[in-house]
């Protein structure tokens, strides 16, 4: 089966905002055995978006738009519709009653009339709810094709999908979906690929790597008559992913790098201090991003210039003898941050960011220090990128270490 | 004159990368009187490739294809546009010297035999030059359609653009292109575009806005036939959008809130100290996240927990009066963080980041207080969004008020 995605917008054909809609929607076609061969952006103009949409129907089984679901006439994906199916669209009460209830909740006196047309339907369209915005969307069945269109707006757009679309999708062919989402630190996405083997070629279950900002995603997702059986086949697959990365799974679906240290200190009832030289406090938020943050996070500390290293309880010694940039700062950071922050786990991180060397030390070598009640331990590594990547992938890194030391003791 | 945009690549249509190749073009054609109707994005596959390219040249007089330039069989490109011109392509003894230099500078033993297609011209086509790549570019001419083929990686397309295609397309039509960005911080995209009234209808120069992370950005283009006419077409608009936004405009071009913020602190030969509730340390990391920030930044404290505010320097008294999120609190921020940090200016922020409501404080209220030998000031305010839009919020509204401070004295 082949499937085509239509993103409907003039603001993406001005490069106003980028189309991550199609995106998202390519990596949901793959697992349901749909195979995406194009993707089209186009304006808001009838006629071209027509043109767009009938070329689409005569090569794909499944065709996804998004936007142009608004009440002004630049909105034209309904009309586009009816249009290429020769239906001729009429407001549907229940459509317009829960229409008419959403304005008067949002507090308007009266729904303009130009509203109105997002209650349409035609004869071959079910409509989609969207419960976090005023279009809803349609399903549209007819001579074997299906066409799905959503608004626009990225979150109402994920909403109706994963809620309405996709198990409607999955109902027409008698089938359920189940997916797991392996998360993955410390190594890069193509190792990962490679370390899967053959397993990246499995149709059902089928098994795809993302790289994301904190960890490399494997995602697991199977399609089957039932949701059991579908998650048996993804257990069976995640059993043999996580023989291959062991440990270096930290967590699952939503878990992320920071929220699986917290659980690690809350569990321990332990606070984090940190106190960040190159890093300049991107950890310390970083790990402030995670709601619930204040249950083990203290505080940081940004000892960006050297003297304030000492100033904040950085032996001088240790700084002339092992130079700012040694596992023996980074370890004595460590120390100083739980005894200035009053912490029972301290992390201290000193290295180069770039773009200039700094003491005799390339870009990118960065000591990460961790002290905890379990121990103590110090790392060297050396990062490539530019100055941002640099940042993150140390703070990252001091992350995915601490968690290390936090299940290893 | 109709442009259109190719995208090319499979690993696109499996969602494994988000297309930001076509946002990026498609702002750079608008200025230069170019009208997108259709973007595409399709895989690696010839025919298709083929099928996509013929369907562009029927409805467009400029094509722009980036990725399908790599050296496997996979990358069609070249060989799609030779099948659409039905034009023969053969190796350019010159392309190909160069690319053999590149392997060995490289270091390669000697080229595989494979990538020699990326010295492959056509008659209608010249070489763009990849200094940061293997692959060069197309620029083809004929009929009077021009089709420019660049790489995929954005890197090597955004420079390939900007120093070899773009001036040559300019040059097709005997014009030359100037362009300056001002920065505005502190007002919304909206309010940005409704301020800037009929100027954003203008067609030479154009004025365009786009919304970052720090800044609204209003671009404005002018086409002319030479670069000091083109500069002055800019310089008047330039003029207008000053008078109407004053000092809301922090920068031009490349800038950055935090780049400004140096630089003033450098003027004075002062260092910042930052001391972060609410933002958990992303204020000090946005602004070490510039070059040369040991200039100018001493260090930052992240005072997670009230009672290390204590611990840091802000008397209790505070706190017990005025609640930890007020204004009182900010301004005390400051000042112990200009004493622990030895900093001439010290700046505080403490506020609720949600999802949950503090102190009996709301959801995104936030108090931030600045102190410097200018004098010293407090702001409360209110902002909307999630706990990640609510921390970059606050923290880009510090550093826009600490520039303001910095300038007014």
């Amino acid at each position: 089966m082949r499937a085509e995605i239509l993103s409907i917008g003039t603001e993406i054909l001005l490069g106003h905002i980028v189309d991550t809609n199609a995106a998202y929607l390519a990596q949901q076609l793959a697992p349901l055995g749909l195979d995406l061969y194009f993707v089209s952006q186009v304006g808001d103009n009838s006629e071209r978006v027509t043109a767009t949409l009938r070329h689409a129907w005569e090569r794909a089984d499944v065709i996804i738009t998004t936007g142009g679901l608004g009440p002004t006439e630049d909105d034209v994906t309904r009309e586009a519709i009816a249009d290429l199916l020769a239906e001729a669209p009429v407001v549907d009460i229940e459509l317009e009653q829960e229409l008419r209830a959403k304005f008067a909740a949002f507090g308007a006196r009266t729904m303009p009339e130009r509203n109105l047309k997002q209650a349409w339907l035609i004869p071959s369209a079910t409509a989609l709810a969207n419960p976090v915005g005023t279009a809803p969307g349609w399903f549209v069945e007819r001579n074997g094709h299906i066409i799905i269109s959503m608004p626009g707006v990225p979150h109402e757009m994920k909403r109706m999908w994963t809620e309405q679309a996709l198990p409607r999708l999955l109902q027409s062919s008698d089938s359920t979906l189940f997916t797991r989402i392996l998360r993955i630190a410390g190594i890069g996405e193509s190792s990962v690929e490679e370390q899967l083997g053959d397993l990246i070629h499995l149709t059902n279950p089928t098994v795809a790597t993302y790289a994301k900002a904190d960890a490399v995603d494997v995602r697991i997702s199977a399609k089957a008559a039932t949701v059991t059986t579908a998650e048996m086949l993804v257990n069976d697959i995640d059993a043999r992913v996580r023989a291959i990365f062991g440990r270096a799974i930290f967590g699952t679906d939503t878990q992320t790098l920071a929220s699986v240290v917290g659980d690690l200190l809350n569990t321990h009832a332990w606070q984090l201090g940190t106190m960040e030289s190159c890093t300049g406090g991107l950890l310390a938020s970083i790990i402030t991003d995670e709601a619930g943050a204040s249950n083990h996070m203290r505080g940081g500390i940004v000892s960006y210039a050297t003297d304030l290293k000492e100033a904040m309880g950085v032996p001088q010694a240790i700084i002339d003898d092992a130079g700012v940039i040694s596992n023996e700062v980074a370890l004595a950071m460590a120390h100083a941050s739980c005894q200035r922050l009053g912490s029972h786990v301290g992390l201290g991180i000193t290295g180069v960011a770039g773009p200039d060397s700094q003491d005799g030390k390339p870009v990118g070598e960065v000591h990460i220090g961790i002290v905890s009640p379990l121990g103590e331990a110090a790392f060297a590594m050396q990062f490539r990128g530019d100055r941002a990547q640099i940042k993150l992938r140390a703070a990252m890194r001091a992350l995915d270490l601490l968690r290390l030391h936090l299940m290893e003791h």
